[in-house]
């Protein structure tokens, strides 16, 4: 089976080392072409254009954000020109649930297949194949995209046949995501500022009610301060909370931690946080109470 | 070694019952004595005062708030007034921060050993001792006290020779739980409001990224809305941010999601919420999104 993949950031990057670990052939595709040599010398094969990646069973699109993905399949030699009748767009990129929705319309018209398929997991988990995949499609389109879902991602969650109900679980968790953040930055702020040892309690959290990978990747790195180099950056965070936002709107849903959320974004990266990882939402809390980096235990 | 517990609400008769179990002899009190009389037949002695409670080498306090601790310890034949010298008040109760500074230094005024020993579980966990035991105090306190926690407790975390210190970070963990119940509150309006299944969407977070019992006992409280009966009522929850927040205030540092959860859950109690299960702060933000009991699978 041939499968394209369009956008090799941190994420795209570990999908097709997975696919290419999978024995699928594949073909890259990056804006700018450095990106593909690690994977071409892992045997991929480097596509010169957009369409040149969109050849085969199925192309997957892992880009920043709705403009990246809209011109990458809306332009002159984009998918929906270069795509065959029949293949199937697989969409990966968080964007939003309305772009999701304009996707299939288009996809639908030239007889093309479309799968949104979030996924959940930072870089390393993308690169060792075991993302949380979140599908969405018609029977046809998912039966086309299994082999490749399966490839990239050790759970896959098949939730719907409207694809943009996959991108508004992505956006939900997402959303989950950055309040456990900004509620640990709060609870970490306090145990701090008392002069309790941060690492004992995210210790203790993450070993009684908070046993999940969410609560222990955050906790350390807030209560280590380490917001870089960033994993997964705040322009990304805040995009998703914008998104959840425009979703939450749409279907008239008041959402409160949400609002305070994309201000704690706005303010970080307005403030020069905007090549930090998004965790650091996390330290404005303690920035707040008075607390400088390396505080936080008693002597 | 003879241990008292005084306090046999919910979480009370579940620790007594732990204690118990591990062939203590056990003396219980509670204000009102019918709680008592299942203790009684597996084995407790009923005191018929607080004094009587107190007269071995331990005694608890499991009860509701402040109010209820500082009147059964420093009443008139209350705790400071029965307990022998030497003898420990392990405080489980989840109690300000300042009012355990005060017992800390009542006791030590007495020659009473005092260690603030707040527990993290529901009431089915602290019935099969599987408490989670966060314990702050002296050397000479902890080590008398170790015993009845361990008995209580699966895991026990010393964390400081100051008492009051477990109770911040039990406060603080209890606000934690809180932003969960909102925050998943709030995703799961956006689930239901866009027709999709709120039980599979408990799924697939427990399944990944959040696979905490946190996740799954109130995901699936708010996806069913079952606020009946009240495992850890609305009231008491109320009463945790409100001490969080006296807390944050005395140390100097802002809480945005716990002042934003005060208000829920003064609202969930003004509107009739009363005798519900804190979780129930999780179903308003579906209320506000006009969702009915009952919607949220597509048909």
């Amino acid at each position: 089976m041939k499968v394209g993949i369009i956008g090799l950031g941190q994420m795209g990057s570990g999908m097709a080392a997975s696919l290419l670990k999978a024995e699928q052939s594949v073909t890259v595709y990056n804006r700018s072409p450095a990106k593909a040599e690690p994977l071409a010398r892992r045997g991929a094969t480097v596509a010169a254009s957009i369409a040149d990646a969109c050849k085969g069973d199925a192309v997957f699109t892992m880009l920043a954000n709705d403009d990246a993905v809209a011109e990458t399949v809306f332009s002159k030699g984009g998918l929906i020109d270069s795509l065959a009748s029949g293949a199937v767009h697989i969409s990966s990129s968080t964007i939003s649930v309305a772009l999701a929705g304009q996707l299939t319309d288009a996809h639908a018209h030239k007889g093309q297949l479309f799968v949104s398929a979030p996924v959940f997991g930072r870089p390393d988990v993308a690169a060792s194949g075991q993302l949380a995949v979140v599908a969405a499609g018609t029977d046809a389109a998912l039966d086309r995209a299994r082999p490749f879902l399966e490839a990239i991602g050790q759970k896959l969650f098949i939730v719907s046949r409207t694809p943009r109900d996959a991108n508004l679980i992505k956006l939900s968790g997402n959303f989950l995501i950055a309040s456990v953040i900004e509620s640990l930055g709060e609870a970490l702020a306090l145990i701090a500022k008392a002069g309790l040892d941060r690492r004992q309690y995210v210790e203790i959290l993450t070993s009684t009610m908070f046993d999940a990978p969410v609560y222990k990747t955050y906790g350390a790195l807030i209560a280590e301060a380490r917001f870089e180099p960033a994993g997964f950056g705040a322009p990304l965070g805040q995009k998703d909370i914008r998104l959840a936002l425009a979703a939450a709107e749409e279907l008239g849903v008041a959402m409160p931690v949400a609002n305070l959320l994309h201000d704690r974004f706005l303010r970080l990266i307005a403030t020069g946080g905007a090549s930090l990882d998004w965790s650091a939402i996390g330290a404005i809390a303690a920035l707040d109470a008075g607390i400088r980096p390396g505080d936080g235990r008693r002597s």
